[in-house]
């Protein structure tokens, strides 16, 4: 389980978001209280849209609390849009490129959760994303494939069609080859113009997801965990939705990839059939 | 607060104090049950002899627990004496060069603890180490300039004087410039020849400091906490003694560096008063 | 195009080939003669054979001159078989998993050169990776890739005609997809029984490759390039053959891959058809 | 020997200086070619101005060549003024906190040169330090001890007289225990308002500086080597002078630091006599 933190609004210094709150996203990073592992000490990182449509990136291996370069970073950096993650791996290695956010052309794509017995089936995760996109793969997450099956899926034209597709043929491997729960996921993205969330499990057991605006600041939080434990106005996200925020308003749609599983269950099965 | 672990007696493959028993150095990098912080997550490093008189020094700046190059090392290297260190900063720089073990020449020193009010009188504290030795000064913890001090009080010729002297002159200075506690501290230390251990502090707070003896394996471990929950057979060293560890032998002695303090006070005092 | 060096005999310090040598490895990290870069400093890796039949493996993404703790195990880890390896990226990232050596097992594997075009095929490249061995792709570089599918082939019973199997399947690929020249590569390989190298090209640069025995070490060293400028004694391995290391011994073989592209590519044309 | 690019002027990104121009700072860090070595890959940094007084600071020990974060920070990140540096290590360990840039409060210091037989007399060196700046000795490199002894010096009233003042007591000490050449320095340093450089020498081998105002661009370089190979427009800056910068236009001043050695030397010879 990781924690991270998603921000849309008027431009703020990232440590407005990223270590200045009570439970900021440092905070969480060795003190989360609503997930499993307090520690989310395998990397950090974050991606943030400015001048250019293309987001900028920046991770590294350290816990988020001790890397200097990311304080720096956070107080001179302004941004209107970002994504902000902290990382306690469920078996990959420590390593850059298995730091969220994954970032590709204009979209960021950060996650949290797990998929169900991913190491029986990775290489069959990997064969679903194209050619064209294989070379964006640079680390070994079921994340970023995640990620890189979703951009070959649409994200594009329909992000919430195009993640829940994608939702969908993992969870029809989890199920073939895998272990339940299937999926579990909490995740953000954007490619530079709005900012998406969603919030699912195959299980009743979703990660926690809340939103928050802020008047005074002007600008919609998207978090793992609220950001000061004493505030009010935090909103939980509910399970199976798929959220587009646009200022201070957030329009919530249905996400059920499970209704679409059973068509990717049946292909799978016969490509598994012919191997 | 640190946690570490050190060995002296048969051979053994470093990873059966380090990484393979139940409350391993490793699993107090993330549990630790005995001090402030559960975690210890800012850098590690293992100082180990072999063939030769001077240590072999691994240190890097990740948690100890997902570091591969660790495991593979600790997993092929024997040893019959060595010590480790995971460490929670009490506000130096993750950095290589910050983290324990140091070793100069034959000899090799960790530590867990504080020096009250360090930050008031870091640079008092490198004058106290001679030029011959400043070279070494590679960082900028208390610890290693407390190593080196004590190097150059005499580590060779008496182990027990030479730290107890160097301690008074830290304690001296948090009296003079710093803050309560003092001084606070388990250290470890060898020549590649005999393990020493220390515990102490100046108020009635000592970190926790154990050993036991396995005539399974031959050897003596030392450790800030028991390796194993449920075994028998670990001894509390007492505050305030330095202890000698050879084969399943143990020499405890006094170490009462605050005997010594007047003195150093004395010569303090008169040195501020001539700046 | 990296720098590497192997050695196999009685048992000598890493550092005797690694750092000691006036062209030892280190020094061929900034200052290579026979390749085109004689920068070799997007990372490292040592694996070497002690006391258990899995090697131990060292890696990192520092320039090898820099590295205090390389410096620290090539002068205390004795082994009496040893691959090492200093890496200059032909665009793939600088991540300790992309580093060489690779490890599976009791094998370990490195490799100097190129694969043509290798970004237009390595996803098919990775789908020649069987599922059981899949787990053990961390990274995204060519070589990785070209070792677990020579293990898929069949390293353990044959380890000349496994590793032709695997460059013959990747030079089909280059054919289909890549580019010219479709491969050129030296690689060192071992089972931590016997050391083994190979020197081939598609077309006729082949990388250099040499190996000499050392009477007064009782060891063979296997080289990129010699280790020492005057010193006699080194005999440069012809292109397409793979070697055998016994003792003083070496048996050579021809290797090859050319004669097996054929039937891959067959194959290889017949699956993209299917697409 | 190091390589520096600086900038004052109207906003660009950072990457115009760092990574664009065919002889790029990054460039220069694989290929310098007015300096004793081409290499300089033990470490970078950059620190750079935008909407907070104090610089925002990024360093990091991989060769600058490899590092995305780097890649990113400088496509995303307009400043207006901003220091850039690379590194080869002249013997201190490669970590980030010996890194170039140094920062503290509002200004920003990088270095490329030698202080001679520094190793001789680095405790000495450190004793200049005050104690208020002490806290901010983070690193072991003369170039930072340089740094914040101008800063004791006074680089917020006089930038010039200060560094002057310093570079003489680092001569002093030079000249008592190290080694010739005494001092060679280029420097780069800016409190935020204005940028300034140093080129100095004790011998008549001071270290290439030059600098070139682009109209197009509305901005300052000022490089340890032009920026493109063909381009005219680059002003050699004169051995032994300091440069303040602005707009277009640049103030000469004599930078003599000789003259003031002697009276140092003076009270460092009583100062060692009383030792």
């Amino acid at each position: 389980m990781c924690r991270w933190a998603a921000y849309a609004g008027a431009p703020i210094f990232l440590e407005e978001i990223i270590s200045r709150p009570g439970h900021s996203l440092i905070h969480q990073s060795h003190g989360a209280t609503q997930c499993h592992s307090s520690i989310n000490a395998d990397g950090f990182g974050v991606a943030w849209y400015g001048d250019r449509p293309e987001p900028g990136l920046y991770r590294d291996v350290l816990p988020a609390w001790s890397d200097p370069n990311l304080r720096s970073l956070t107080a001179q950096v302004k941004s209107g849009l970002f994504l902000a993650h902290v990382r306690a791996s469920t078996g990959t290695a420590t390593s850059r490129n298995n730091c969220h956010p994954f970032v590709h052309g204009v979209w960021s794509f950060m996650h949290n959760g797990q998929v169900g017995g991913y190491d029986h089936f990775r290489r069959d995760a990997d064969m679903m994303i194209p050619d064209t996109l294989y070379a964006a793969r640079k680390g070994a997450t079921d994340s970023e494939a995640l990620f890189l099956v979703a951009l070959a899926e649409g994200l594009d034209s329909d992000p919430r069609a195009a993640l829940e597709r994608a939702s969908a043929r993992f969870i029809a491997l989890a199920r073939a080859k895998g272990a339940a729960p299937h999926l579990r996921m909490t995740a953000a993205l954007s490619d530079g113009k709005r900012l998406y969330a969603v919030r699912y499990a195959t299980d009743d057991a979703a990660p926690s997801l809340y939103y928050r605006w802020s008047d005074t600041r002007g600008g919609m939080a998207v978090v793992s965990e609220p950001l000061e434990a004493e505030e009010g106005g935090w909103n939980q996200i509910a399970s199976n939705t798929f959220c587009t925020f646009d200022g201070a308003k957030v329009q919530v749609e249905a996400f059920m990839p499970c209704k679409l599983v059973e068509g990717y269950l049946q292909s799978t099965a016969s490509e598994l059939a012919a191997e």
